[in-house]
């Protein structure tokens, strides 16, 4: 078996994540999987979630894919005046994430709003904007702790995802497109940088993983998953 | 520890199946899991799926809530003008699922829809909807046959789904409306009769999974499955 | 002349009015008309109409089919994203029938809202879902009294609703299916245990009705309502 | 008892109907029943209905009412991007009375949309709406049959409507706005030139009707329709 | 060259300015430019602009079009559920074209809304829209100062539209549908009573304005609007 | 009078046109006007407008705005369900000058959709995505004629566009956001290599435009916009 990219099973593509792309938001990354790069804006705003009775602060997450980051074009969501299944699905699973590294408390009176545009898609957009957005995050907060605007310090953890599948039968790392669209099982992993699990989403509508194919994945999945929190922190200078 | 219900944590909730439950759908089933009663109608159209290039017939679902099914009034989305994502995501699940047990060639000219309504809801809605769905769309297939429709059986295995989640720190299976919304992780698994996974979605906000936790939840819910793919069984007479 | 149904001209379908059909509504009923099942669950929010300038509190009503409550599947409302003329009218005249019987001062504070939804039809559901929303209506202010939250009693009237149509020339009592869809005019009733007429709409597309058969007709209803109401009684113990 | 208008109880405001209001639309009638207006359009489309089996045409309806045709400014509908249930269930009944005038077979192939928009409302639009609508219809077909398009006449009968209600304990014909808010009981009614009745919706939120009141009612409303079906005789030259 | 109407270039159609049109508004004018018949209602309502921080009134428009006023029937917005980006863009255009005329803050605590609905369209419907709005702006506004509701006189200017463009090579003034559908590029000018331009909107989509057409086409517009701030201010009675 | 920026009245901002964007595009355009950055897609189809009769193709746009493409958030068209007024608006004005372009009857059986999505926003977003956008279809006309599936060459022009406007009194070329939102007057003007005018879009809310004002503007965007034009080639290759 070989991969169409001629990358061995447990190779991530080559990953790059770089911040200030934008000028106006608190944090924006422009982050690569591969040809897949997404940008990750971060926006703080001083209000709380008005449905959240215990007064703490939220973090949320919106998704989108320009219209022509795809082979095919894909019909703009504002023009059809509603977003899809699964933008909707992509954008919640986003915002959970990010919400797993963060203590709400410690956020009370704000929102973070992490966009997350597709602006050229090949496999793995969700699970790159997951990566990029978290450091979008961090330089948001971080530009609320200069403003002496929090007294502790809402990250109390670090996460990053990325996708595995079952590929001409094996199982392989950080999917691309070529792949993907071949696959009929694939899961995406969202970790901490203590291995624990945020999300576990794996999907076969073909051939049904077997337990001991969905071990190996999920240790392909840890492998890369801590590539990924180094690369973030090299970004992060830390 | 000690679940609410008084249950053991490999305890399922009373589970039954009633076919038959209205009379104009080809399959209708209602499906139990304690107090938590879904109605899944299963609805053959003659028509193929028109943007499906390969001949092929379909198989999807709608999912939807009765607004008083829950403790609190929800809005109807039929008012608000959309669903949700939460529903657009079940819906997508339910269909996924469905069809990882059906051969789409030997349906070829044929879509089901499975209409899944909860009309009663106590925690794990939608893993209730697949169980009771593949029985709705069992029977549906059935009345294809005798019609001599179809060449070819499209069923070519049997699914089932149950939820598990950490509840007080330990690992419990079919969870209840009371455990769920004060768990901080838990798990909707679908399984086939081979044992082999259909989906695994594992969500954490707040606590994440150990990997031995992951390991012990995939247990306990092929365990599950097996006593739900037993009442299937039973349901449709075999 | 005879029914399909073999029934008299003035004679009901079997009623029945189940109490209690879900657990979580404050009023929950399922009735039945024949084969036509109406499950209506009644809602108590503490909240009077912002938009109501006298203080008083308010009773509506919601209407919904499941997709295939009938013969043939009819797309969801909630995936269209948007309420059908029709389900829209009978809806509005649910709540104007169950407002005509309640003292809306007395209700101050408190909005009750009625939802009807069909699970299985076969013709007159919105006199079915009149008749059983009632029962949930008075069920639900029953639990409000108990609270101790009312002063008076909102209840000033009892109401029921029937359906009367010729069929094949002749007039007759509560039309199932096959009648309506064979009839060319047909009219539903919504009286008062008085013998009052809270609502008239009667509707001949094709043979307009003649004046006495207009009496026929509302003597047919004024006879069918009767029974109704004194099911209504029974239901409630009274 | 007396009229805010100094009407009798049985006497009409007075009535124009206006031919050719307009210049593009193949009937076009401004109605007035004293301060109500209303422009109704009929546009003939070379088209059938395309859900229609049998082959016949179609007649229908749509209604409007602009933002500041009443006392309190309305928001626009377009703007709020949906229909009120009331425009709904308005312009459906306008469909249906006027279908009842039409043998749709001889329509076979066309389609006539009657657009009524009220530019100015004191109480009564829809029925002003029906009474004009009628008339445009009537010129419309006349444009079809002088291009030899049919064969036949569509027409078959004449239809007109209007309100009737109990105001200050007495019945009374043709209700204004200043009636029409206080009164708490009102029906509206359309009948055809042989005395047949197309259409009878009374509604009752307050006050219940009578039987002996809503036989008063019933002949206020054929002596009123009378001289509507008078008018439209005159408007149209016969 | 010769325009369809047998007008010189520089002529325009016969206008008309109609006020209290209709009885409800505040201001109602119904202002034909030849063929084209707009009405257009003032409402004023007692409330400022919300999202408005200093405190100022606002003046704000929507256009509408029925759906016959046109040759050919265009489908209704309200039961398409959006208005068209033409809608938008016209009355984003007549709202900003009156706010010129206006001081805001001696408006304080009001919004006007100028409705302008198109009863009949035979080109040029926004430029007569903007040319009567003023008209039933200025009536409004006497209106809330005879209420002793204003302080100061929020209008400071007076304005009008109209329309140019080449036909058949040659620059014409005001042109009507027949030009309108042959001509290659117009434009729309409102100018104020100064002699000052507010908007200028050129649109060439066959043959780009050469600088010296721009500018006889720009002289046009000038006379033409001298004369139709003359009707106004006859129709003022000034 | 000095420019915030420091640059002269005449002086256009650093202005940079990036082919090859991104890589599933025929077409893939980043241009810079400063700060402004939009990314111009260009998609070809093999399919006309089907509500076109004349056989030609046809060329159209959509504009987006990233969330936090400006200085604060905002909210996401395709979550709000609708394009506002302001988007409908410009992507008209892109299609439309597009088209000015371009000879449809070359472009038979094709339409090309130019998809202008702001990454980063300040002042002048809608004549950056006119002027890159230009390039980003001459590049997808390239990629058609390549293929031989052209017989002549649909480009018969070249477009740009800037603005203009009056600030601090004094006209100014290629309005920054600083500008922008402290002027009363702007102008958009798009014109072609023959110094004709596309589209001239002036607005002015509070300071009317004098004649002699609207002169200047007018030549100052002649000039600007041969220096587009030369930045057009250049980048093109030519």
């Amino acid at each position: 078996m070989s991969r169409p990219s001629g990358r061995t099973p447990d190779q991530l593509r080559t990953v790059t994540i770089e911040r200030g792309f934008t000028k106006h938001a608190e944090g924006s990354v422009l982050v690569s999987f591969g040809d897949t790069r997404v940008l990750c804006n971060a926006t703080v705003e001083e209000r709380g979630p008005s449905w959240k009775k215990d007064g703490g602060g939220w973090v949320t997450a919106e998704y989108g894919m320009l219209p022509r980051a795809t082979n095919d074009r894909n019909r703009r969501e504002a023009a059809q005046g509603k977003q899809s299944g699964r933008t909707q699905e992509i954008q919640r699973l986003i915002g959970r994430s990010l919400r797993a590294a963060v203590d709400l408390n410690a956020l009370a009176g704000y929102t973070i709003t992490l966009d997350c545009d597709v602006l050229q898609a090949d496999g793995g957009t969700r699970t790159a904007a997951i990566t990029g957005a978290y450091v979008a995050m961090v330089d948001a907060i971080e530009v609320l702790k200069k403003r002496g605007k929090l007294k502790g310090n809402p990250i109390h953890g670090q996460i990053a995802a990325v996708s595995v599948g079952i590929y001409n039968g094996a199982p392989v790392l950080d999917l691309d497109y070529a792949e993907d669209s071949a696959c009929e099982c694939d899961m995406n992993v969202v970790m901490n940088e203590a291995g624990g699990f945020i999300e576990v989403q794996g999907t076969a509508e073909g051939h049904a993983f077997r337990r001991e194919e969905l071990d190996e994945l999920l240790n392909l999945a840890t492998t890369g998953i801590q590539q990924l929190l180094q690369a973030q922190r090299e970004a992060l200078g830390k």
